[in-house]
């Protein structure tokens, strides 16, 4: 299992997969400085909400060890301008303000002790170690919705290499693998930016796990010959009435299984659930650089000029979701996540 | 409208638009030799059914004009050779060897007269005026299920580039900017070889149609939105049934046209239809490289041995297809092609 992000051995350093090589090298990178980590962070070196989060607050605490020296205040006053820079590296991240917040209140707590780079060290470790509990949890939830040797479809990455653990919407693949059962998975390529073939398919065939790369208009077809038992994908934002907002081209796999009959289930955890956005179309949907279709290989594949429809995520309405599965469990409709779950 | 394929002013040579250097830049070849053009239709310069018919015909008459002084039995057992080595090109393609047995008819047929090849231009001159006047058929056809100002979904490339005239689904697009109305058309780019964006986006641009480029699994969100009113497409082969085979993805667009209940045309010459093909099932799904969804455009996009699924094409079931136009009419279900419509 690819260890997306963790301690350099001397815990001097935030010790990454540069996802930005893979597929073409596996190589690992230790982030020791502000700017080695918010460039890492800004330009997707490392990416996935929960590894966003992880990788802040771990480098947050390497670089503060600089202050061994400075006054409380003056180490208060740093603290302070770390979080902020590493937080502007992705505005949009919720993950990585609520670690970034989680690492500050340490500062204030242990602002007369001497331990406090310690305590520091230790709150890091504590996200990365809840990170990868709440993963195996939420694993298990979805390994109980799992037949035996499934055939899964899914689409983009919610693997290990998103999270500090195995995955969400792959973790129970990696723990039916682990008692043995012959998993195959079908990993939809995820245009524009190819996060199914780049990263999904590179952690899975590195686990042993028994993959299938296909185009992202495929998996339909695939259904069609009954060979996928079930769709699980991951989720960015979870609305109360259980509207999930995912990668672009979810939608369009939800819409596939529920013509087939397949079942399709979303995985997250609790943190994706937001109460306050009442259903799927409160969500605003982000539009990217329209190059990522036009020139997606560092080829012209389109004309140069041509207009383009690129949202970043879609929505896939709570009617064609069998289940959502959260570190705390199985929802089954009629979803209400009012309170979060 | 670009002409995909079409005589050089002297008649001495085909002119095709080398659709290699779409989108970058619009070029046009003359084919001279029997090389030349087998090379054209092996690489794909020239593609489309009905433009690699054409093109074979036409070419084929060019080539031999080298036979001027030749025996009559001469110019026979050449015309063999030639019709032999250009059907090879594309072992598959039924247009070219239906084209090619055209030529070499006329080749029969004129054996003792001087003006054999004065014929053979005519042959395949025909052979081009047919293809352009169905293709105005269809189109017509297909126009009288467009709503005013119809916003379209496409895949692939069933236009102009796939013809001699103005394509077979793209028909009616281009009959309703004819007529004034502002069409707009979503083009999927469709993975793995992108004919939509590298073709379609093209052709329609430079007709000054309204076009919207978009990722395979994006349709689906745009019909969520109301934006589309119906999709058309073309067709490999059609079975006695109505089933379709098309460009693997048509299924995936099928499936969500039906889900939210836009109508879903087909539009093909009568050509395709296969009485002898009874149902889909009956229809051989070739299976293309790996390395298409491995390797897209000289970059590595998955991990080199990564296992894939890429079909060539996938059959959408008569049940959900609204009509299926030919140069004959609208053909409506229940379908039944055990004769050919």
């Amino acid at each position: 299992m690819p260890e997306a992000v963790r301690w350099s051995p001397d815990r001097r350093a935030v010790r990454i997969i540069d996802q930005r090589a893979l597929p073409e090298r596996h190589v690992e990178r230790d982030l020791r400085t502000l700017d080695e980590a918010c460039e890492a962070i800004r330009t997707l070196a490392v990416r996935g909400a929960p590894a966003i989060g992880i990788a802040a607050a771990m480098a947050f605490a390497v670089v503060m060890a600089d202050e061994a020296g400075a006054s409380a205040s003056d180490r208060a006053c740093r603290a302070a301008t770390i979080a902020a820079t590493l937080r502007e590296t992705r505005p949009t991240a919720v993950n990585l303000a609520w670690a970034l917040d989680r690492m500050l209140g340490v500062v204030q707590r242990t602002a007369d002790r001497d331990d406090w780079h310690e305590a520091l060290v230790g709150e890091a470790t504590a996200i990365l170690d809840e990170d990868r509990a709440m993963c195996r949890r939420i694993g298990e939830h979805a390994l109980s919705l799992f037949p035996a040797d499934a055939r899964v479809s899914t689409h983009c990455n919610a693997g290990a290499l998103a999270t500090g653990g195995i995955g969400t919407a792959l973790a129970a693949v990696y723990l039916a693998a682990e008692r043995g059962d012959h998993v195959r998975v079908f990993v939809d390529e995820t245009r524009p930016l190819l996060q199914g073939s780049r990263l999904t398919a590179w952690e899975l065939q590195r686990a042993g796990i028994d993959v299938v790369l296909i185009g992202d208009a495929m998996a339909p077809s695939v259904m069609r010959r009954g060979e996928i038992d079930l769709c699980i994908v991951g989720a960015d934002r979870i609305a109360a009435n259980g509207d999930v907002a995912n990668k672009i081209g979810t939608y369009a796999l939800a819409v596939a299984a529920h013509h087939h009959g397949v079942p399709f289930y979303v995985a997250a955890p609790s943190s994706t659930f937001d109460p306050a956005t009442a259903t799927g179309d409160d969500i605003v949907i982000e539009s990217r650089a329209p190059d990522e279709l036009r020139r997606g290989f560092g080829t012209l594949t389109a004309p140069p000029d041509v207009p383009v429809y690129n949202p970043a995520f879609d929505v896939t309405p709570a009617a064609l979701i069998t289940a959502i599965v959260s570190d705390r469990g199985v929802h089954r409709p009629p979803f209400d996540f009012h309170a979060s779950p």
